[in-house]
C-alpha cells in the first residue's frame, strides 16, 4: 500500500515526470522493420509523445515530431522522399532530423525544424531515443543478435500501464495461480481438459545484475539443482522480461505508450535446426486482445493472454493506494525500490542501471542468463508431460 | 420547473447524497439466479457502487467489493471455491462476507476484508442491500411469491435516470399520447395499421397507500365502475410499477444503477392454466435497446420501446429546470413530494415508508391491488377488440 | 503563428462569441428539402445549438428548440400535424414559431414558447438564421436559383473545425500538392495509374470583391489568359467555395455544426442538355467519410476526399499557435483579417460583408464569376487529357 503521490512517481511516463525522465534514459522500441514496405509511415506514441516514424526512399528511418511546420496537418499522411518525407497538404518535406529541407513555391526555404529522435534498427526492430544526449549504445542483447535463431514478434496495444506489466514479471508466485488455476478454469468453462498442473512454489528469490533482476523458483516436484531455481531468468531494466528456455527464448517488451496503455511485443526466437537455411526476415503480428474498455475479445487460454487479463484486470493504472503486498511480492518491492533508487540516479546526473556506453560491453552482444529447460513441473498433467498451450500463429 | 439543487437532491443516488441515502433502505435485485450456472461471477453496479456478485460452490451468493485487497485485480474474473471467490491472480480467496479465508504461499493468512454486503433470493432475482444495519426484511411482493404463476424476466439496461422512468408512472395520461397517437405514428411509419385507440382521459386521481401509490384513470368510453378507475395499480414506493391484469401480472423495476444508468427488469406473471405442470426456472433475457448515446436500435413498436424512449429521450438525467408541470401532472407532484418527505425520515433516522420490518406483514406475501381487466378501451381499434402488441419472445 | 486567443477568436463558433455573432448574420443551410418526405422531423445542430427542424403537414418548415417545455424530452420524435409539431409524450403541439399550441387534458393551453428561428427553402436547401432581427434576405447565390441547370448534393459531416475547411480555399496552391502529388501517391498504393499532373503553380493572387474573395492561380502550361488566371472563382464570405466550370459548377458549403463539427454540403449543378426535361428533385446523399476519431474510411482517391482528409488531419480546430504562414498563405492572411474586419463592423452594429438586403440585387439572382473551363492542365496525364476522378454516384 502506497500513497497516490508515489503510485503517481512509479507510472507516469509524460516529459518532465520522474519516471518519464528515467524511461528517456533508455532506447525503446517504435516500429519493426518487416512492416515499412507495406507502410513507410506510421504514426506512434511513447511516453506519451505522438510521432511519426518513416522509412525514407533510401532506406532511413526517421522520428519526428507529429505535424507539418506549415499549417499542422498530421504527418503521418506523408509521403516518403528520397531526402525525407513529403507533407501531404504543401509539399514541405522534413529529412530525418526534422529539418524542412523543400517548400514548393517559396522563393526560399526558410531554415525550419521540427522535433525529432534519434532511431537505430537491430533485429528487425526500430528503436528510439528520447532523452539527453549523448545518447548510450543501443543495447545488443543476445536475442536481437545471435546467428542461431530464426525471429518473430507479436505486438499487441494493451489499454494499461506498463508497470502493471512489469510488476507480474516480478512475481513468480502468479504462474501457479494465474496460468495453472485460472487458466484450468478457463479450459474448463470451453469444455477443454486441464491444461497444467499448478505446481505448488516452495521458495522464491532474486538477485539484481548487471543489467536488472535475476528471479528464481522452485515448486514442489522439483529438485534444487533445477535451471528454475538455480539460473532463473532475467528482467531487463527497465521493461523487458526474458523468458522461455535454449530451444524457444523469448523477450516480452512492454513500450510505455503513456500512462495508461502499453505496446507489448513478444519477441520469440526459434534454435535453427542445423543444416536449416536461415529465415531472412522477422515476421510481425499485430494482435488485438482488448478493446479500449478493457473488456478482453476472447476467453484467455494462453499464458500471454492470461497475465495481459492479469494486468488489464487492475485497471488503466493499478490502485497501489489499496493493495497488500505480502512476502510473494517481495520481488515487486524489490523492483520498484530500484526504479526509485535509478530515478534518483538520474536526478544527481547520474546514468542509470543497465545503460550501456561500453562497446566492449555491447559486441558482440550482451548474453543472458537463460534455463536449459524450465517450468518443467508446469506441464505434468494428469502424469502426462503436455505441450504448452501457445498462442495461435506462433512459429 | 425546479432548481437545479432540487433535481440533483430527487436524482443523485451515490453514495452520501440524500436519495442515495433513502434508496439505500430498500432492497435492490442485482442479479437472475438463472444466469448464474453460466457464469457464476458478474461484475454488477448499483446505487453507483461497483461491485462482484458470485455463487459460490455450495449455492451460496455474496456480494463483495470489486478489486482483490492483495494487488487490486477486478474479482469478475475469480473462480467460484466451496468456501467463497478465488481471485484469478494468485488465489486470495474471499467468503461471502469479504473475509479473506486463504492466502496461498502466504505464512499466515492475514485478517483482510473487502466491503461485502447482504444478498438475498426471491422469485429468481438476486436482492442486495447496501444501507445500515439491521437491514430490513425483503418484501414479498405478491409476484415473486405465488403459486399460481410462472415467472420470466426481461432486464434491459438503460442510459438514463431512474427518476425518468418513475415519473412516467405516476402518470396516466402519456398512455393516450405515447402509446396511443405516438405508438400508431411508429407502426404508419413502418406501413402498418394503428395498434391502438387513444382514448381520451377524463379523469386521473392517486392515493398514498402503505406501500406506495395507487395511480387510477377513467377513460371515454369506460363506465366509472371500471377496474382502471376502481381498482387502478400500484407504484410500489420507491421505484417499482405494478401493471397488468389479474391473467398477466408484472412488476417493472427500476434499479438505480447510477445517476445515469437504470436496469430495467420487467419482471412478468402469467396465470398457468389449471392442471398444467408449473415451470420450474423464471427464465431471463437480456435486452439492448438503446445505446450509450441514448439512439434507439429498432422503432419503438410496443409499450415497453416506448416507454424507455420517453425516458431515455429525456437525456441522461431530464432536465426539470426547463419543465412544466400541468394538471396531468398530479402524480408526478405527488411522488417527488413523497420522496423528499421520505428522505427526511431517514435524515431523522426513521425508517422510511415501504420498508418491511414486521414477518406477519411479509408472510406468506405482501398482496398487492390489481386490475382483473384494465386498459380495454384503448385496444378497441376500428371497432375491434386487439390483442397489445408484446415485445418479441414474451410468454 | 498566431496565440491561442487569436485562434480561439477565428473557430469559436457558440452562442456569445466574436465568430459565432459574425456567423449568426448568414444564412446556413441545415437540411434538404428532399429528404423530409421520409423523415419530416430531424436533429440539427447549428453553431453549437441543438435545435428541431420539422415539416409540419400543410409543408411549413418549423426550427425549434430540441425539447418539450412539459417534461424536456426531445422534440426530435415530434409528430408532425397540420398546425405544427406534436410531442411524443403527451401531445403538446408547437407551432412554427415555437408557440405551444396544443396542451390536451389541460383545462386551458398555457401561452408557452419555446425558441424558434426563421427558415427559408431555396433550391432544396432549407436555410435558417440564427441571428437578430430584422433578418437580411437568404441570397438567391446562382446555382440555386438558375434553369438552366440539375441540382443534386452531397451532405458529409466531419469532425473537424469549419475554419480548417475554408483555410483550404483560400489556399490554390495545395491543388498541386494534395490532388497532385498526394493524390497520385495514393493511387499508386492502390496499384493505379496517375490521376493527376501536379502542374506548378507560377503565380496566385486575390481579389476581394461584394461577396467575397475571388482567387486566382497561374500554372505551368496555361497562357496568361486563360480562365484560371483571369476570371477564378469566388470565395462567397463567410463559408461557401464556388468552384468548377460553366458545365459542373459547385458550391460548398461549410455549415459550423460546432467548434469542432462541420456540416460539408457539396451543392453540385450540372448544365442540362438543350431540350432534356429539367428534373423535378435535388437528390440528396449522405456521406461519411471519416469516424468520429477522424480516421479516414476509405483511401481518399478523390478531390473532395482529399480536401477532407487534409482539414480532418489538422486536427479538430487546426494549431494555429505552431504553424507558419508563408507567401503562399496570402489568401489564407487575406481571408482572416477579413474576417477579423467583419467581426468588428457586427460589434459597431454595422452589417458585415455579403449581408444581402437589396431586393433589386437579389432578384432574380446573384451571379458569380465562373471560370468556363478550369484546371485544364492538372489533367494531362502522359499527354492525355484525363476526365477528373470523381467521387463515386455523383452525376
Amino acid at each position: 500500500m502506497i500513497t497516490q503521490e508515489m503510485n503517481d512517481r512509479l507510472t507516469r511516463v509524460g516529459p518532465g515526470t520522474s519516471m518519464g525522465n528515467l524511461l528517456r534514459r533508455y532506447w525503446h522500441p517504435v516500429g519493426a522493420t518487416g512492416e515499412f514496405d507495406k507502410e513507410p509511415v506510421q504514426p506512434v506514441r511513447l511516453l506519451g509523445e505522438d510521432l511519426v516514424l518513416f522509412r525514407n526512399e533510401r532506406g532511413q528511418f526517421g522520428l519526428i515530431g507529429p505535424r507539418c511546420a506549415h499549417r499542422a496537418i498530421s504527418l503521418a499522411y506523408g509521403i516518403p522522399q528520397p531526402n525525407g518525407l513529403r507533407c501531404a497538404y504543401h509539399g514541405w518535406t522534413y529529412d530525418t532530423d526534422g529539418h524542412v529541407v523543400d517548400m514548393p513555391f517559396e522563393p526560399a526555404c526558410l531554415p525550419l525544424k521540427i522535433p525529432s529522435y534519434p532511431v537505430q534498427e537491430l533485429g528487425g526492430l526500430i528503436f528510439a531515443y528520447l532523452g539527453p544526449e549523448p545518447a548510450p549504445l543501443l543495447p545488443r542483447y543476445d536475442l536481437f543478435v545471435r546467428e542461431d535463431l530464426d525471429r518473430s514478434m507479436e505486438i499487441t496495444p494493451l489499454p494499461t500501464s506498463w508497470l502493471n506489466c512489469m510488476d507480474n514479471s516480478l512475481d513468480p508466485i502468479h504462474f501457479e495461480h494465474l496460468h495453472g488455476v485460472f487458466g484450468n478454469y478457463v479450459h474448463k468453462k470451453l469444455g477443454r481438459p486441464a491444461a497444467m498442473n499448478p505446481a505448488r512454489h516452495l521458495k522464491i528469490d532474486f538477485d539484481v545484475f548487471e543489467y536488472g533482476i535475476v528471479k528464481r523458483r522452485l515448486v514442489e516436484g522439483d529438485p534444487e539443482d533445477c535451471d528454475d531455481w538455480t539460473i532463473g531468468h532475467p528482467i531487463l531494466f527497465p521493461n523487458i522480461l526474458s523468458v522461455g528456455d535454449v530451444k524457444r527464448p523469448n523477450y516480452q517488451i512492454r513500450v510505455p505508450t503513456d500512462d495508461t496503455h502499453t505496446l507489448h511485443i513478444r519477441y520469440q526466437g526459434v534454435l535453427r535446426e542445423p543444416g536449416k537455411e536461415p529465415r531472412s526476415d522477422v515476421p510481425v503480428r499485430r494482435m488485438q486482445v482488448f478493446d479500449e474498455q478493457g473488456n478482453i475479445l476472447e476467453p484467455a487460454v494462453n499464458i500471454p493472454e492470461q497475465d495481459m487479463l492479469a494486468w488489464v484486470a487492475q485497471g488503466p493504472i493499478s490502485d497501489r493506494t489499496i493493495e497488500h503486498l505480502v512476502t510473494s511480492d517481495r520481488g515487486v518491492a524489490l523492483y520498484h525500490n530500484l526504479l526509485l533508487q535509478e530515478i534518483e540516479k538520474v536526478e544527481r546526473g547520474e546514468d542509470p542501471m543497465a545503460v550501456v556506453r561500453d562497446k566492449a560491453k555491447n559486441y558482440p552482444m550482451i548474453e543472458l542468463p537463460r534455463e536449459r529447460v524450465g517450468y518443467q513441473q508446469f506441464w505434468k498433467v494428469g502424469g502426462i508431460t503436455r505441450e504448452p498451450a501457445r498462442p495461435a500463429g506462433r512459429g
